[in-house]
């Protein structure tokens, strides 16, 4: 699956992932009313809306990109129907042929987290039959627990030739409360980013490992440090656009070859039609929108790794 | 939440959790077959063999316990049909005014952070209405991306007068390889236990704070250090049992009055037929197995706590 991102990346040029984190006041009205007018004012009408709002701005981008991200918390606090919504969001971007990264963040210990780690890369077996959950193509996962939590993890993506980024450095302004304290001087994310490195060596794609690490875009100098302790380490980053990482402060991220990393927009794509700069296009074309603030994505991080050569 | 759990904690004199984890293999035979003439060898079929089974323990044990633990991911394996009868098992505990600690182990970061609060602890808005999503009493935080990830849960939980759990030492082998590198001269499990005193210094119910810690029995001369840093914390405590630890190594976890943690037993309890000393009440009676381990269990630490004395 690595190298299938890895392809799709350099067909598309656009080393971006679409962010589908859909918040219910994301949602243009006329969605949420039709969505409630059917379901009620619902979890199965909050799932809805979600639903019909995420089909159609992957619709009007799948062929721009690589991959998506939806982030399971949104879906979640919606309970089951929401988790359906997950779902059915996860097929639907398959079947257009995107790379699904499901931003789920687990991690627990040995056979807990091999029942995570089955439930979204793998298969879980019943009886004689082996039956995919949730079946995203990569996982983030926290990295807490240390290896017992993520060796279950690596087991299923080497079997299934999936992947997993590990949490390393999080955009977060309190990210560094924890992970920037120095132990025998140096911080604890380099000490993640080496066994990130390590974990990946055995489960390594023609150029890049099944194992990769989220580092914040708000952290563009420890980015530079982490991206030569993880060499072979995709990099999923977070934090451009609305969180305040830019284009040029994405370049460390990524190796000389243009490519080992790959940036997240959320908020920034899925609601763009609420920015002023994409007002144009109206609340009921907010598909369109998406579309445009892709595009922008996409030219001002060509602009930027062109202008570092 | 918490005021009810140290008193039910008082009535019952059983400061334990019964983890409800249940792998397949732990089902007995008649209750898998069963579930799979009724629902085939599908997800659907697995979810109700869970549930089956997770609902004759709890009818056998309820009494005995103020607690249960189910661990989402043994459910989250199985996808919607799994996590459907995650929630069925939560709102049947609750039906029995058992306590529930939703074992998440969630962690994001601001908005996310909050959904995850909002969907297992709070409420989510749609429309007009407030609708809880999956509504345990309690969960465990991963705590990884610091404050930021936390103060979320903690919101929802003053609203909701519920609580959580943060990791702050793991039970697991590997648990040190981060959690006990030293910042200092101290380890990093002390720094998160420090700030676990901190946040929940504002969320006080009467003797002790809504925020509370994970810390394994597997490490009893760890536990006795962070019962001085968070001496208003209760502190859950994994991995008696089948892990390893034993009543004797949990007398440091407890405070001297006698309250301040609840020990977790999960295969130790629910898979008591499986094992040699319960073997005489035979697979088909399994939660009768289940009732004897509990009541040792309690024997077995209420002899450790007065034996302190």
């Amino acid at each position: 699956m690595i190298n299938k991102l890895t392809a799709k990346i350099q067909k598309t040029n656009a080393p971006i992932v679409v962010g589908l984190d859909p918040m219910l006041n994301y949602i243009p009205k006329h969605i949420q009313e039709k969505a409630f007018e059917e379901y009620g004012e619902t979890l199965e009408g909050a799932a809805e809306a979600i639903w019909q709002f995420n089909k159609e701005i992957v619709d009007k981008t799948y062929d721009l990109i690589p991959a998506v991200k939806p982030q399971i918390a949104m879906y979640e606090q919606f309970g089951i129907p929401g988790l359906m919504a997950y779902k059915k969001t996860v097929d639907y971007c398959k079947s257009k042929d995107l790379v699904v990264i499901g931003d789920i963040k687990r991690g627990d210990i040995g056979s807990t987290s091999a029942a995570y780690a089955v439930g979204h890369l793998g298969k879980v077996q019943v009886g004689e039959n082996k039956i995919a959950a949730f079946d995203e193509d990569f996982a983030t996962v926290n990295p807490y627990l240390g290896s017992d939590g993520v060796k279950p993890f690596i087991d299923v993506c080497k079997e299934e030739k999936k992947g997993i980024f590990v949490l390393v450095k999080t955009s977060n302004p309190s990210s560094g409360e924890f992970q920037d304290r120095l132990i025998d001087g140096r911080p604890l994310y380099e000490l993640v980013g080496e066994k990130v490195a390590q974990w990946g060596e055995d489960c390594m794609g023609d150029s890049y490992s099944y194992v990769g690490a989220v580092v914040g875009a708000t952290y563009p100098e420890m980015g530079k440090v982490l991206r030569k302790i993880m060499p072979k380490a995709y990099i999923l980053v977070p934090g451009y656009g609305a969180q305040g990482g830019q284009g040029k402060d994405l370049v460390h991220f990524f190796n000389e070859d243009g490519l080992g990393a790959i940036v997240n927009s959320s908020r920034g794509i899925i609601a763009a039609y609420k920015q002023e700069k994409y007002g144009k296009f109206g609340e009921e074309n907010f598909g369109d929108a998406s579309r445009a603030a892709v595009e922008d994505m996409i030219a001002d991080i060509d602009g930027a790794l062109k202008a570092a050569k």
